[in-house]
């Protein structure tokens, strides 16, 4: 990654991020907090039997509007065939996963550009331990979801490991991911045709 | 969707889910239980800046191991200009987004089919609120990832809406998502070339 000197004309880059824009944007959430108020978005449609669809359009923040440049961004859901679907995607539990270990790279990436930390690679290996019996309703003390997620991250820097592990701790999907947090569902039902 | 006598032949499949093959995984889950230890795997790499690709291969599950038949399922991460990225893939919270939604719909459709009720159609919008106080380290006392979470689902049955809302609550994203969870993450660092 290349750093470069921080003049009128170029913005500094480290680790692939623009850091002056980065310190710019700092400094105006410090001085107008409701730029900070983002609300991300998606809608989905069920395809039938294990599979759905989502469509990711846009998202509010910085209190504006905004489309994304190149979506929209289509995603699909689906199960393997031991789970009874047809396999034709990854599941909802291992998207978890790769949104985990995209949000631990991407907030130790952008937080050690602020650092002045250099980053070379950064890859990582994760598991999550699942006990079906939840999901099938056998067991009410057995957990729907993961019981336990390990991340095993690989990262090339002159930075030491406490250091490195501070800055994912920034990430916001560790955060939703290892504490709890509001879910509120409605649904609005029709009749059959 | 179409509901079939369950004969030795035809296997009872309502909403797309084969009922037969959901009821005899239940049997085998309840006469021995590690059939119900799934793990759920991933890896991802850095693609520089605000870019980074996970790869899911196969997991375990039901005492073997799986590969993805119609994968590996390659997805990117990446995040728009206004937060210093080129845009060019939905952002991690953004899929967090995708997997709730598609969870909350497949545990819907599944567990009607289990009690057969008929589900003619799902579609659901998703609303994550984050305040980037948050991330940015400005505040400790905002949350890094969504402050709340808001899910609207539209859905054509003729079950009534107390009991489609019973059935998304075996849901494992929801779990994962409004309930905390035991995340350890291992750094592994190498000096820079």
């Amino acid at each position: 990654m290349n750093s470069q000197a921080n003049t009128n004309t170029a913005p500094s880059i480290t680790n692939g991020v623009n850091v002056t824009a980065l310190f710019e944007t700092i400094d105006a959430v410090s001085n107008n907090p409701t730029i900070a108020d983002f609300q991300f978005r998606a809608s989905n449609k069920w395809m039938g039997g294990d599979n759905n669809r989502t469509t990711i359009n846009g998202f509010h923040g910085a209190c504006d509007e905004h489309v994304h440049i190149k979506g929209p961004f289509v995603m699909d859901n689906a199960e393997p065939p031991v789970l009874l679907g047809q396999g034709a995607a990854a599941n909802p539990v291992e998207y978890v996963l790769h949104a985990l270990a995209g949000c631990l790279t991407t907030t130790m990436v952008y937080h050690a550009a602020a650092r002045g930390i250099e980053v070379e690679a950064v890859s990582s290996q994760l598991q999550g331990d699942l006990d079906m019996r939840g999901f099938l309703g056998l067991d009410e003390d057995v957990r729907k979801g993961f019981s336990k997620v390990r991340v095993h991250m690989q990262v090339t820097s002159d930075a030491d490991e406490e250091t490195l592990m501070s800055l994912t701790q920034f990430s916001p999907v560790y955060d939703i991911v290892s504490k709890s947090l509001p879910v509120e569902i409605t649904i609005e039902k029709s009749g059959r045709n």
